[in-house]
């Protein structure tokens, strides 16, 4: 203990990769929990890196810097799904990674979430690797036009999901270095997520089913629970998300985005293992919050309990808009609605950019809606 | 805008004197409200230091450390009471200082708090100035014995408070130069505390009424709110709260603790303008922390609503035992009670020393306190 004077080593560090708004909500858990945190920002300036008080810079895509970073943890994790698949094999000769590269493989590359689902038995949307037009045509025939094209990882002017209406808007996507598969359109009647936690030893906890409202695909909105979902559907999208979790030996949070068609059924669109946008009401609206939820999972601590503690929650994402003095703003937000919860991630605002968000919490989904979308269009825009 | 490449110059910093647990609570509110917050620290392993992004480490009792402190930012406060009053005048010459050195001597003075309460007309126990112990014979003739010494503003041997039962007892404090009072000793039922804010627009906010449950002077237990506590009382302690704030013109929070008496007075006991340990059920029992709270008000910005988000909210100080390993008792206390909500400070585990706090919300108050009782003693000794 000499050389520990404050007994600082009888917690454990985590080393999380990246510096986003979601590793400074993770610190702010952190915080609370009281071990010790660590982020690998890309600068300084990172939403993270403004805030914590062990900031490494360094390029995630770099074996040594990623070695230097974990030196010192107890666990690495990730704000993003963006390590190198075999940086992620090599750092875990060093430190525990979690969740793992075999698990993050599944965010990581597409087609092969995608054939390890319908492995499973997992509801998706049909796919088919294409390498030309010809195919993409054939596979329109059987599921018709539009079609959806996604790269199997990346993809190109920041964009990895092309829903085109014909063979032409196709062809363009094929012109790109890419590779692709095609999917079905999905003529969804709403999207769900649903995050579920698991930890090292197994123990799985799943939070209530939301609806995500999406815009362009960008998430705007999140309602907690999703509305008028019917239970045998809740259950189905709980079971799915704790299935894919086990089978997928997640370790850390999984949320499981899914599209619910007019028949009402359920299928898988997306995955993510980390901290999801869909989950930050958990912050104010559940007994355990998602970011201290991962800490726990990824530290093998038993989980915390997920319930809602308000009948609804809504959360609404703020997006720069022409006046970055967002703060600015806050006087007439917060005089408004004294129980509108704010969030702001400390990035500097560009018109579109995901800036913060806001939740409240009460009984009537409309009125909530209401009101977090009002607060939320006002810190970007200051318009009502 | 060339020199602030990444916008933070559109947010305000908050500079807080102290880095105990109170600003390392506070560090976490401002993370999630994205204004910038820095610490003065006696040491680098200061609970808030380990923390905080932007930690100075100087002496709260040097002008000097305080101004360069105080230098870029654009309110100063506190999480302890005990910068001299002559730096305060100081430093409010450079910068806005929230509470001001003449709400801030009201805690700092007890016996100028005694006698501006009294003169507002507020209820206190009977007290008198003493300086030898014929005098203290002289007001014990009239409260009778055990008679209450207090130190007029700090003491000796950690402690500012002396519960003389014998004139032989008073004699000993009177022993040491130290200037006190005697107060009548009040045989109350229980202590009550209770929190106001107020902004320097004179807007105020009040918390609901907490029962605080002592051992040796020391705070264990918040019950929030007060159980069985009466509506009109209730509305007194709240009316008391507001009364102080606005006339002691109290910018911050305002602690204020209540004896209730067998007859169902309410008498001031003690006052403190921070954050406060009967507040840190807010964090996840109110709509906005208390620590939230007090960077909104000492911010100018309109104040959050202070209502419940539950029927009831027990919280429970963890205390440090004979073995440090705290952090080892996790598993036990998070897979016994997925619901307990605990707070680790960060700080070297000594015995007795107040090392952390755990919070449960429910419904039942007995069974609330069986909850976080048995959480906060198992972290502290291992021991069910």
């Amino acid at each position: 203990m000499t050389d520990d004077p404050d007994g600082l080593a009888l917690v454990p560090a985590v080393g999380m990769v990246g510096a986003g708004q979601l590793a400074r909500m993770t610190c702010q858990a952190a915080i609370g929990l009281g071990v010790r945190f660590r982020v690998l920002a890309d600068s300084a300036a990172d939403s993270a890196a403004q805030v914590c008080a062990d900031v490494r810079v360094g390029d995630y895509r770099s074996l040594p810097d990623l070695l230097a970073f974990a030196a010192g943890c107890d666990v690495v994790t990730f704000d993003h799904e963006h390590v190198p698949g075999e940086h992620l094999a090599e750092l875990a000769r060093a430190v525990p990674v979690r969740p793992g590269a075999a698990a993050l493989r599944h965010t990581q590359d597409k087609l092969a979430m995608r054939e390890r689902l319908t492995a499973l038995g997992v509801p998706c949307p049909r796919y088919e690797r294409v390498s030309d037009l010809a195919a993409v045509t054939a596979f329109a025939a059987g599921s018709g036009w539009p079609v959806v094209l996604k790269a199997v990882s990346g993809g190109y002017d920041g964009r990895g999901v092309w829903v085109c209406q014909t063979p032409d808007e196709a062809a363009q996507v094929l012109a790109h270095p890419v590779a692709v598969f095609a999917e079905e359109y999905i003529d969804f009647d709403r999207e769900l997520a649903v995050l579920a936690a698991r930890s090292p030893h197994g123990q799985a906890a799943v939070y209530p089913v939301v609806q995500t409202v999406q815009r362009d695909g960008i998430c705007h909105e999140v309602l907690a629970p999703a509305p008028w979902l019917k239970a045998r559907q809740a259950q189905e999208a709980q079971r799915l998300a704790l299935q894919l979790a086990a089978e997928l030996e997640v370790t850390g949070l999984l949320a499981v985005e899914l599209f619910e068609t007019p028949q009402g059924r359920l299928l898988v669109n997306e995955l993510a293992m980390r901290p999801h946008n869909s989950g930050h009401w958990t912050i104010e609206g559940a007994q355990t919050s998602q970011f201290e939820q991962h800490l726990r999972a990824v530290l093998d601590l038993p989980l915390g309990a997920p319930g809602a503690v308000a009948p609804q929650a809504v959360m609404a994402n703020v997006f720069g808009g022409a006046d970055p003095g967002v703060y600015g703003r806050y006087l007439h937000v917060m005089a408004a609605d004294p129980g509108v919860k704010i969030h702001l991630y400390g990035k500097r605002v560009r018109p579109g950019r995901k800036i913060g968000h806001v939740t409240v919490l009460g009984d009537q989904v409309d009125e909530l809606r209401a009101r977090a979308g009002r607060a939320a269009r006002y810190l970007a825009t200051g318009e009502d």
